[in-house]
């Protein structure tokens, strides 16, 4: 009978394979988006696949459950902080997920979304659900099937969830929307009957290079590693970890209006600063990533907004700002300058939505979600309660599908449920770790306020980052903060900054 | 009892399967010298070891000699220009050779080589060849080693030449050599005793940017398929193949002299257009490569000499290029360039060698490498042996080691012998194609000066490229010219080319 010790030494050998094999993957799809010519595509799409294949086999190999066997019971004897449990405890639950879901059954959904992809496609060009309705059936109902193998569940939405946001679950995060909404929805009628600021000299092209170079002293200062990273331009920014040595950053360009590259290259910053300040003792295991999609998004919105938003942040750069930019700025004060760059306004598009209502076109989707998957609501029934909710919870109805519920590729590209929470998890979460920096400095926006992230990094690192997967989600919350997960903060933050802006008088 | 055709398809899933692995590992080599940052180097190195030892696990897997006792005796029932014929032929090749040579001496052999390589950067440094003989004394055991894997032999260099020119052996190529040594010394000495052609014109920077504009338009002329490819700036030029449909070249820049990227990344079109004709039919199995190293370099050096360097190709280009670079070429006349970017000059150096000397370079260590491996030089007399051939060859002594016997990374980077002769092969082949097509288009020339490359193209794939590796060599040389492969062709060529360039009255 070999000893713990020993098998544990064959399991990091096997997880270091996978996680070779998990970085050659990511750089197939990173040069898909960035330098691939276009005749590459099929073969590309074919090595992915066969990668990605070999990976699942390998994870799912049936000799792993032997050595859990050996580990599981091992790991219990251990210090419950001990990395060797953690990583031992992560690898039973996801080798439980992945072994209770079908190989053929992995294969036929993969089928189905790659069709359902290119439905999706035709139907953002003409308008018409009824493109993808009979698509999104199927999904809903491969949907259920996942669900059911990874039974049992309180609600079918748990174990989809879990997928992205391990340890919660539907009721959890209802809770905390219901309390969220009812708090936001008297902010966002405030500031709709507050003056709307001007956000004219918004509206121009903002030389690309310039603000890469601008964004380049930016990301350093944040703590970006350049010798561990690098900045791409791609339709759709992301940042990806190919090794800890490696995480790369991509952005895009938007003319004609001040926003891209330099939010979305804030905001995937964070995310990579995440991933770079995972301790290296990680590296070859599971635990060498950011802690799922609700704390990953806490730090890439947390540097997005709470920084890149901030007045500090601006009473720091807008002079340079203003220099590179003379043309268009040379005439707006700073006030004015961050008065637009934060103009709340209830629209029908997520990805361009503000601090404020961000959080309710998520809400928007995961309740939908989980009427779906409860059956309280059919696809047919989708697009009209999708527009309701609009009006119900932002006051506007969307004019047309393109701009309503076809806008997003979440449910093209994997199941319907547990797609979305992680955004606005992000931003309850960011809010909570905010408030316990201010508590340890509270001098931390007169740090940013003077170009200087080293304090704001490396709490984070010292708290969240370097754990990287150690922790589940809550656990890392609370343990950063001394509280459980509440929206209390967010929701002080908002009113704070906003109230502010917008001369407003109200309490949350 | 399955059917050699039921075998004969998993064969070509597990190829398939292998050809993804192949296309993994080859983005991950083309990105570790083009786009990652420095920090992802190890994990980098690990991924790649990861993939290629899976690679070579996979291909030499067991269960394929089972596949191939029902596959070879099938594949003498079809005819030998069958494909599946071919395919069966290749693999079990392969397969043979590859079974032969133990895993753990290959990872014995790749660590040595890995601190080999430290030790010859150290030595370029110093020009100590002490630093590299203990290292060279080992690698030149693991080759004789390599050699006795692959036993029976006539040279124990005929195993390592096979590697990458299937179908030779030394005996050949020493014959083939010797004829052209003959040759080309009488050319060489005649060229020496003639006045020199003014150059002083090339020694200044042309603007990367503008060469590779003038590039762009010479390399689209030529077929090369910029859907299907990308052309990097990299520290050595290289042409890779990810897939079919993804063929990418790389360049290098050389300031204060006119060779690159204008040469180089003619060389490596000539290498990528070869892969990019090969028949799509071929894509996922080991045939859908160019035909080894010699032919390879057929290609490539046809595209960059026979085309690049020609007086046809400047008539057409060289208005243009004038213009483009006016300030260096407004007073120089066509003949002047022509002359000037054909300079034959004895040299130290490999890789800046001129058409006529560049393959004495070759014959030198082709030669050395034999008597290393007969045992009839050591490497401790290597450094003297060297520095006497290339008095006796090319009548110059290098002054030191770097510019000598250290020039080369070949033998740090894979075993001694069989390392070079395929560059050398490359023109001979290359000659004898061309006056092939000289025979069928007798105005071929007028074509390349009216900057028409289309004829030349497609007789290449006809008669070449799209076979990919289904023949071995001299028999696709035999199929393509309808003679047995000889070293006149390059003789006529070269006499032809720079008799008229240094108005000699020679004949081969």
């Amino acid at each position: 009978m070999p000893t713990p010790q020993a098998v544990l030494a064959e399991l990091k050998a096997h997880l270091q394979f996978l996680s070779d094999l998990g970085g050659a993957v990511g750089l197939l799809r990173w040069d898909q988006v960035t330098y691939m010519p276009q005749g590459g595509a099929s073969a590309r799409s074919r090595h992915i696949a066969t990668l990605s294949r070999l990976w699942q086999e390998q994870f799912t190999a049936p000799h792993i459950q032997e050595w859990l066997d050996v580990l599981v019971p091992y790991a219990e004897t251990l210090p419950y902080d001990d990395d060797d449990a953690a990583l031992i405890r992560y690898v039973a639950r996801e080798y439980d997920r992945r072994r209770r879901i079908p190989t053929d059954f992995v294969a036929e959904m993969s089928r189905h979304l790659s069709a359902s992809r290119q439905a999706w496609g035709e139907a953002r060009q003409t308008g018409e659900f009824a493109t993808v309705q009979p698509f999104l059936e199927k999904t809903l109902d491969f949907s259920r099937r996942m669900a059911d193998y990874l039974a049992p569940y309180d609600h079918p939405m748990d174990p989809l969830i879990q997928q992205s946001d391990e340890g919660f679950d539907t009721a959890t995060i209802r809770a905390l929307f219901d309390t969220l909404q009812r708090g936001l929805v008297p902010l966002v009628r405030a500031i709709a009957d507050a003056p709307r600021p001007n956000t004219d000299f918004l509206a121009h092209t903002y030389d690309f290079d310039t603000q890469m170079a601008f964004l380049h002293d930016v990301l350093t200062a944040f703590g970006y590693d350049w010798q561990r990273g690098r900045h791409d331009l791609t339709a759709h920014p992301f940042a990806i970890r190919l090794s800890h040595g490696d995480v790369r950053i991509t952005t895009r360009f938007t003319p004609d209006y001040l926003n891209a590259p330099l939010f979305p290259s804030m905001h995937e910053s964070g995310h990579a600063i995440y991933e770079q300040n995972v301790s290296p003792r990680y590296e070859g295991t599971p635990l060498a990533r950011g802690a799922w999609s609700g704390v990953h998004e806490s730090s890439s919105r947390l540097w997005e907004n709470r920084v890149g938003r901030s007045r500090p942040f601006w009473e720091h750069y807008y002079p340079r700002f203003q220099r590179l930019f003379a043309d268009h700025l040379a005439h707006v004060p700073l006030d004015d300058f961050y008065a637009a760059i934060n103009v709340v306004e209830p629209s029908f598009i997520r990805v361009t939505a503000d601090e404020v209502t961000y959080n309710l076109h998520i809400m928007i989707r995961f309740e939908l979600e989980a009427q779906l998957l409860e059956g309280s609501l059919s696809i047919a029934e989708l697009p009209e309660a999708w527009n309701a909710m609009y009006e119900e919870f932002l006051g506007v109805r969307p004019p047309n599908h393109k701009v309503g519920v076809l806008q997003d590729v979440h449910w093209y590209n994997a199941l319907i449920g547990g797609r979305f929470q992680g955004y606005a998890l992000g931003n309850i979460i960011g809010a909570q770790l905010f408030e316990a920096i201010q508590a340890t400095h509270p001098d931390i926006e007169d740090h940013i306020a003077a170009g200087e992230f080293d304090t704001l990094r490396g709490w984070l690192t010292e708290h969240v980052y370097r754990h990287g997967r150690k922790y589940l989600p809550l656990e890392l919350v609370e343990r950063a903060t001394g509280k459980p997960l509440s929206v209390e903060p967010l929701l002080r933050y908002l009113y704070a900054k906003f109230g502010d802006l917008y001369g407003l008088n109200l309490e949350p």
